[in-house]
């Protein structure tokens, strides 16, 4: 579970890869199974969220990071540059954009603190 | 404060503007007033958050709503149409897409309930 507060002063990176038809579903798992297993441990991960559009030809991940410094040795890490050639085979392409996260308004979850 | 877990089966809008140089501000002010004064208050809006490109060329909504029906209705109301005419004068374009969350990671937040 992911809290969007602009308060926190995370980095904000959307990913948007446009994905070979059929193939959402396999680039989501591929993206999952890379955070669980290595980049969630790298220095200043906050979160990683994997969305598919409802027509299926693409793919986001909503990913918070502690700095853009961080987000920046993470790209270059090892452990993103492995899974490459895996998510390469699955897309026709890709855009990653660093944002700041300004306003958030939400309705009141039920059962939430206050 | 809003909430990423795929579980609450949220439909999610992520609305990418491509904004006049210098404006991006300006459209973030716009849209989070037209939130806080009218969208919020239509039947099945759950979130807004407004984000801001490092380079200042784009602003995205990200979007929750709770269903696809919901957030067709916005997009045919007054309200949201209201604001139509403001919004093109500070963008260049806008590409909205739905989208399903299906992954979700995050590190605990400090101090949160686990």
């Amino acid at each position: 579970m992911t809290t969007l507060d602009p308060r926190d002063g995370h980095v904000v990176l959307i990913n948007t890869f446009t994905v070979k038809p059929g193939r959402a579903d396999e680039l989501v798992k591929l993206l999952a199974n890379a955070t669980d297993r290595g980049i969630r441990n790298l220095p200043g991960f906050v979160s990683a969220n994997l969305h598919v559009s409802f027509d299926g030809s693409k793919v986001v991940n909503y990913a918070q990071w502690r700095s853009k410094e961080d987000f920046e040795r993470m790209r270059s890490s090892d452990e993103f540059k492995k899974h490459t050639a895996d998510v390469e085979a699955l897309i026709e392409g890709f855009e990653p954009v660093l944002y700041e996260l300004r306003y958030s308004h939400a309705v009141e979850r039920e059962g939430a603190p206050a």
